[in-house]
């Protein structure tokens, strides 16, 4: 493909993008598609001869568009939302053509350089002091996976030569986190070698808040019993609920014990932005590390999460590595090499999405926009509350409304079923994508709201589509 | 940003990227930047209202694009290269506006399945058998660290739940690479808690290949001495020469001992394309897992690492976890979650690159493309073998030439400090980027072939800077 003909293409795409970003409301938010359905309908094998651009892409919208969940529809109110904003896709495509590596400073000082550049904004946004280092990862999972890899690294010397089995064996440990935590802190735990069983699901409250006097119990019984606490994860915006654990005095118990405290605010965390939202921030400057997830409430497509560290030599002491080949004159210059501080060696230049996005929104717009957002939950909250049949089952401290319909005719061991054919139901009309959880053993349907093209009108749709799918004849 | 003005920034950025990827050579492939030039330039905070496009822009030009290494210059010859051609480019736009986030099917059939697809057509351009189901990780290092958590899965039983260092204690393990693996073993071991301890790396011949029967002792000795052999990797173009360890031969060993095989050949796995260089890949198909990464020379930007196995099903074993609010209906219907083969719950659309590159290209096409660069790898090596000062330092089975600089001239003790400066001269024109390796101690330059615009005149360009540099004074 010259460069014309990659001219023509991209126009083209420019046009069919836009025209999708403003109508992505005509699509079903969740595809009419069977399982199999993409797989048969596309050739056994690549072809011998190169195809057009034209041809592969009568094929995307044949096969692939009709089977796309539309993240990027308004109505989008299932997990958590994740905004494609158009500066992000543009500073996406031209990631893409630049095609940086940033593996070492060397090989792209602009994506080494603005990664902290960028992360140091949201950090000063956010009100985090500087002593929190930035890193880019792709997702949650590999943020709180180095946080976890690094508390290891602290918790347990000489765990990086050694290992947990080894001649030096360590005996038992334990990480901590809420029943409410995300299962990204299990799977850490358990790629860690520390086992699924050193993982101690703290209870919570009546609010889904860690209880905080249990994690002390839990710690000093440990102690007691030769287990070494290694960290433990708190969560401000739980998965479920988006319940916040009591950060600050599990800041006290953590530096009581010398404990890594690493607290996941993938989704909740950039409300700091917003200065009447900080109490629920309290006590987390004083975390070990933190993750906040710009691609799922700050407007850039998936992948991107900053991890903050203030012990980033911990870090790069469980992961830092040279072989000869990438050695670099620059390294006695101080520069920060990106593959020091990681797992992966390859990165992509995702900083620039996440430049611009602050950039072409500025604070106050990321503020009002999730400011929005958090009253249009706070509406449907209020709807379902002053409806005799649903009931509010959660706090609502951000955009996400834990809900179901309770009417007094149904008896309560049919509750279940009958808020799982409601979701069924809302969701087949292609006009909403609800999710669900469970809360205290019982069926809930979850809202949440944060895709950036999501108004009133959608929320009061979904709302009506809800209260209509209850009149619904079963 | 609305439709209209999203289409106006992207049609200019389109012409601009045109542009960039057609006139690439403008620029210096390696930029003439210090450290802190990036961020000298920027401004310390986000600013409070939004900007332009147009700005944020102007800013990309005047501060990020001088400090951008150029991988897409043809001059790029520094560790592997990487394309990221025009279809690649145009997939990339289009997946960041669709923004799928394919952790369940039910979040994007289209992205799940076609990433089965992809995998299953490259799989078989590649000549390995169906038994290899496979899957998308963005780099190598995960690929490997996900190889190396399935091995150590099958090999330690009750390692998920009870970890290395619980209450069944696993006692000692051992991994196994040769001498020019990968660091990415290093750190897949250092993570998975065996302990850098635990890896052996085995002695390799005069062309740097692992030597089998050092393997095979290896793993004798440690089995009487009660190390439990966890897995070997083996490579196929190893990092520094690209040599190839006799995976035959390590494979009747890794049977024989029941010990889990993880072949290495992100770099040079594309080669099994071509028929005529099969013959180095004989034994493969019988790993257990293969990772090969079409970010590194099937001209798709990072990332995207393509991992196959054999036993997807101890993958799983070791990784899939399923909370109550991703529960999903499909799960009885047979769907895979692309989240139960990963630590990453996240994963963005792909495949959607790799599907676009295999079809505009066309099998054809790309076994073209591969056989010039070796072709031109073979030609670079006579060039060095044929000068009176040069010198190849090792076979040339893909497209990198080590060699270097070894006038009769100059003391021994000097050579090293002598290619040192070569390539500092070199690097410095901005004409070319060669990167550099250590064998059997000594300093030696590398040029790696692998970018789709890299012709002939590139190559005898490269050649001419070596030769020149060598003949100015020092």
């Amino acid at each position: 493909m010259n460069a014309d003909d990659f001219a023509r293409h991209g126009h083209q795409l420019v046009d069919w993008i836009a025209e999708y970003l403003g109508h992505s409301e005509r699509y079903p938010v969740l595809p009419r598609v069977a399982p199999g359905d993409v797989r048969k309908a596309l050739p056994a094998a690549a072809p011998e001869q190169g195809e057009s651009f034209d041809e592969i892409f009568r094929d995307f919208e044949r096969v692939l568009l009709p089977a796309l969940t539309h993240w990027n529809h308004p109505g989008f109110f299932a997990y958590f939302a994740s905004t494609g904003s158009a500066p992000a896709v543009l500073a996406e495509f031209l990631a893409a053509a630049l095609n940086q590596q940033a593996m070492l400073w060397r090989t792209s000082p602009a994506a080494t350089e603005l990664e902290e550049v960028a992360l140091g904004w949201l950090r000063d946004l956010a009100g985090l002091p500087s002593a929190f280092e930035g890193v880019i990862y792709d997702t949650a999972s590999m943020s709180t996976l180095h946080a976890l890899a690094a508390a290891r690294e602290a918790a347990v010397p000489g765990v990086r030569q050694y290992g947990l089995a080894g001649r030096r064996g360590t005996g038992a440990v334990r990480v901590y986190c809420s029943e409410q935590a995300h299962t990204s802190v299990d799977k850490a735990v358990i790629l860690l070698g520390l086992g699924h069983e050193s993982l101690r699901r703290i209870a919570v409250d009546e609010e889904f808040r860690m209880r905080d006097s249990v994690l002390r119990e839990a710690i000093e019984d440990d102690l007691a019993n030769g287990i070494k606490p290694v960290a433990v994860v708190a969560t401000i915006g739980t998965t479920s609920t988006t319940s916040v654990d009591p950060i600050a005095r599990i800041a006290d118990i953590c530096t009581a014990h010398d404990v890594w405290l690493h607290v996941d605010a993938a989704y909740a965390g950039v409300t700091a932005l917003l200065p009447e939202r900080r109490p629920a921030f309290a006590g987390w400057e004083r975390a070990d590390s933190i993750v906040m997830n710009p691609h799922k409430w700050l407007f850039v497509p998936v992948d991107l999460s900053a991890f903050y560290c203030r012990r980033m030599d911990v870090v790069r002491a469980a992961f830092a590595l040279v072989p000869d080949f990438l050695a670099t004159p620059e390294e006695s210059r101080g520069v920060r090499n990106l593959m020091d501080t990681g797992i992966q060696l390859g990165r992509r230049f995702r900083a620039l999405k996440l430049w611009m996005v602050l950039r072409h929104f500025g604070a106050a717009g990321i503020r009002q926009t999730l400011a929005e957002h958090m009253r249009l939950a706070q509406l449907f909250a209020s709807w379902v509350a002053a409806h005799p049949d649903f009931e509010v089952v959660a706090p609502v401290p951000f955009s996400v409304v834990c809900f179901r319909a309770a009417p007094s005719t149904v008896p309560v061991g049919e509750l279940d079923a009958l808020n799982e054919r409601l979701l069924e139901a809302v969701n087949t009309t292609g006009e909403v994508f609800l999710s669900h959880t469970r809360l205290r053993g019982v069926f809930v349907l979850r809202l949440a709201i944060g895709h950036m093209r999501t108004g009133e009108s959608h929320v009061a749709r979904a709302w009506a589509l809800v209260t209509a799918a209850l009149g619904q004849p079963t």
